[in-house]
């Protein structure tokens, strides 16, 4: 595939000339990428556990189930306010009001939350409530979400789609990583096999390559992968023996009677269990868990409000030097054959857009009066 | 999956208990569906071709294949304009003005098109130009994108995702049909398998069993599902043997410098083959093309125009209908308990919503001055 | 891959140097082959339907099949006597006395017979009885019973395996070649994925692409493919209108009670409507059935009974020219390092060794009393 | 599935009614199945690691890799003899040398040896050389070779096909164990998906779901799911964190120079750094690798010689007991309808029958002169 040079920045230098992605690629971050959301490093030497009920019910599911992945270890909150179903007919979550509990419940116990996004409109309003925007399976190549989100300033994390390949999953997260945004946790989930014993087939294979081909963490969803709450905890181990980044595991109260997912939701009162066995499995490694540094005072809670201030900042910045980088090209370019160049840095174009209205989407964060 | 019975409506009768899709399910239309879009029947006795670049390159590509395949019997006009690539780096197509062009020759040749929505915010837009909404395999699952395509008052080509189950298809159909609109036209375009010597797997035998379980009416997309050009005549003439109601090929002037899919498309040299492969098939079971019944006269140019606009109001009366007799079952309900009935037929909040802006993304239909 | 020429033959120079299967490749007969077996030919103008039933359970039971097929036109009887079974508590067939019976009742309605061989050890037996040798998609790598199918002298049908690519199944089929065995029908049965709403995926694309890259004749299964008598229809229609060279049905005289794939076996009250939707199909591309020239005079039946001993010939022929030319090769080589040559043809060491008891398991043909 | 209760024996009260498969079924033997074999246990506390080259090239080649495999932990010496290859013209193995090479080497270092066997021709031969007899993936559903193979006394290693269900491959090892030989080693491999970027995708979710389903050990092939060196340490150590029996892992001095699979051959000199990771894996669970308990002395070397006559013996019990009991539930149905019994245990035709020939094919072991 002929990549333009126009479109890839300074980074060429870096990138593989085969290789049809070149911002995720490993070789332009061979060190690697970590990410700092709420106090918690993904990608980093602890291994991540996000936990959390499948779809928010009510803020008494959510707070029990929160309450105790908190206290068991996990340091990031999941849960779904906006569900995708096969069927119209299903439960497709509570909303916008779920997104609140999830922003609550997760500023109470410190937890950064992590949340799906299904329409590119929505982008704006999930991330001012979620700290982490998640692309789910079958959006992996919804390209109008990709960029909604990527643009949106907040860290993306993004599945793998039910019959992606390695490359096609690094290349819809070039899509993000094109908005300026680099801050990209890809999720292997499981992938639709013959098999139908399990609900997908997790490819850990493709977890441990993904950390050869690419600098972005990887994290396993081993609740998708297997369908099954009796395999999860086997499977965690097997991804944090694996080297991944983390584990992003589905958790219910009650799970027989879950609006969603009940048949792969770990039942709370076995999440201790769980841990205890990745922990396990990390100690012989000598690796720990990843967990907030923050307690809740208000200057932690000042700094975490303002990381999405940040995310939008490091992605203008980044986005402003390709944007120099590019003009100057072209300048030279067109100094060669004998026209002015026009396109330098110092000829701010984009500065006077950005007054204009092309950011409007994205709201304030809004602050609710208890927090 | 238990389904709600008072978001079914009143097809509820005719629909089997088990079943998880009711609308698009084929009892609730033993008869089949026939869609009139331009002019063309598509689900009748006629064997519909589709047939056009993968993407729109420019007007003089785009006429030159469009006046080929229509002199060889092809019906409808296909072509991209928002074009989804799996790399960010690959032509995304010509946007706006593809869609124009696409238009204003469909508009001379008498022959409705089928072009790609890819975001839920374009599907006014495509609309406004296209006389057939497709959406892509990427975009099975996106429910978003199906809602509002659903409610653009225009016959929806949805494509079978690449790994997605028969029933995941139905049930993608249903969040369209849920819109108001059964104008769908399913469409399969081979599957993801193991074998890699094709560019995806034609399911052939999905078409056929969708035919038992559907009243809507399947096309075979020929080229996308073998990715060579020697194979699309003889699938399409296998699948005109299987019974199904058309197929949809990419067809361009030359192809080895096409922009896009250029190793699948037909050229427009070896079309004429292709059609005369199909009719000798179709013959031998005493079954026609279907072709466009308009001549360009003015009156049907009109009639075609508020085809739309007929669309919209089937819809309307679809949907009214279904919320009067949800009104009356919740009535009764009420007054089962001793409360008064408060949403009968009569009491018309619905309408007085009609009134406001929740329609004001539908733009009129625009017509060009050349038109 | 590297192929050592010395074990390729004089058909060398026909082959193409990438392609890993020389004796089957397209270019080593670029005329396709046609194969001649009890007055049938297959792979030549004629459609070859093949049908009988899944198991040989009585000979009533076959009886009544075989006279039925017959009746409407298929040429080949098909029916197992030794059943490959995912369970080993399933009905594994009749053995040897359903051998005998398929022979006795395809000799009296002058129609050849195929059946599946499971065992090595069990080739010569079957090729006493069978005109035809099938090996199954279970066993399409199982290349001792390659091998030993390959030089029993009869024809051999092989299906392509569950996830077996169409390269490896030209492989497998290369195994038989080498046996100087080229009479060999390749046969598309169903490939797995992840859909369940069919019993396996026909890839009838498959079938099309073979019929490129290899002159061997190429027939559908329709029965296997898809598991459904209602589709077994559509689906051989599509594939004669696919230019295949036939298709493998299944039928039964009361497919309820079925002791092997009941669900997919056309009812012998169905077979005449299949039979004549696929005359249709023909029809319009002008193709005749293949039907056997032979009645059953004494001078026909003798020819037929000395066909394998004719197999056994060409074979012996092949391989012996074969060995002349790997001979001369080594000889030519050895001169040039001034060592005598000791292979040239007119050193019989292996005519020597057919009067020992290489060839002991192959037994003669046995004829019945009451032949 | 019905089940004849005739063909089950007395083990039917504990088996479940709807599981097709009862003597593997998890209810048979709830506490498991270790199997010990040259003083190796597997299946009980110790993992185990079976290593060694894909096919035996030479007696320097095997004795390297044998001495550092075996001096790094690895308990189980593997390697191919007879090697099932997609193309006839691959390296097909040593045969009959590369079995006694095994055979030496595996004696020398106290290693038990595993090897494939191909033909049910060559199952008496391969057990007199090897100590686990192993069905390759391709040989799956060749229940000839999985009967010939249960009945050579002799442990099998069963390999799960490249598409097979995990109900199948407990069907398939119901084969064997029908033989009376219930020391199965399952093994997960990698299953054939749409992914190419890893030559297989290892399930090991199956393997997790497998120590649910059956009492037989499980162990896990990284080699072949990954097909990639630098993936089989990860996939290792993420095998022990799932809880699996063991691994069976390829080793090469040279794997750029390996005649076979060198791509996913770890090389000899990076095997030590692979125990080291899993063994840091295992230390985190409190579990140690599986060790032969033998040194080399006569006596240790004698009873291992004779495992496999106890593996017969036991075999001949197990079916002998199984045999009596279907004799008297016969005469219990005989003596009410009044008809004699004749089959009671004390009636021993088959007693008889293994005084004729019906075993000669189990050649007596052989001990070389060297031994």
């Amino acid at each position: 595939m002929p990549l333009e040079s126009k479109e890839r920045g300074d980074s060429q230098e870096l990138a593989p000339t085969d290789a049809p992605y070149t911002r995720v690629h490993r070789s332009a971050r061979p060190e690697g990428t970590r990410i700092r959301v709420g106090g918690v490093e993904i990608g980093g030497e602890g291994f991540v556990v996000a936990a959390g009920p499948c779809a928010v019910e009510s803020r008494a599911q959510l707070d029990r189930t929160a309450r105790a992945v908190a206290a068991s270890g996990a340091s990031v909150l999941r849960g779904g306010a906006f569900k995708p179903r096969t069927s119209p007919y299903a439960f497709r979550g509570l909303g916008r009001p779920g997104l609140e509990m999830l922003r609550d419940v997760g500023r109470e116990l410190g937890m950064p939350v992590v949340t799906e996004v299904l329409d590119p409109g929505d982008a704006g309003l999930v991330a001012d409530h979620a700290d982490i925007l998640q692309i789910g399976a079958r959006n992996m190549q919804n390209y109008a979400l990709l960029e909604a989100a990527g643009r949106a300033g907040r860290p993306v994390l993004l599945k793998r789609g039910l019959s992606a390949t390695i490359e096609e999953l690094l290349l819809a997260a070039e899509y993000v990583a094109l908005q300026g945004n680099l801050d990209i946790i890809l999720c292997e989930r499981g992938i639709r096999t013959f098999e139908t014993a399990t609900r997908n087939t997790l490819d850990l294979g493709a977890a441990v390559l993904l950390g050869e081909r690419t600098h972005l963490p990887v994290i396993v969803d081993p609740s998708h992968a297997s369908g099954r709450a009796s395999m999860v905890g086997p499977l965690s181990m097997a991804a944090a023996a694996a080297g991944v980044a983390g584990v992003i595991v589905e958790v219910h109260p009650d799970p027989r009677h879950a609006l969603c997912d009940g048949a792969q939701s770990v039942a709370v009162s076995e999440f201790p269990a769980l841990m205890g066995g990745v922990a396990s499995t990390l100690a012989g490694r000598g690796r720990p868990f990843s967990t907030p540094s923050a307690s809740l005072d208000p200057e932690t809670r000042l700094e975490w409000e303002t990381e999405r201030l940040k995310g939008l900042d490091r992605m203008l910045v980044r986005l402003a030097r390709e944007r120099a980088a590019a003009g100057l090209r072209i300048d030279a370019l067109q100094s060669k054959i004998g026209r002015p160049g026009r396109n330098a840095p110092d000829a701010p174009a984009w500065q006077e857009g950005i007054r204009g209205d092309s950011c409007s989407h994205l709201k304030p964060v809004t602050t609710s009066p208890t927090d």
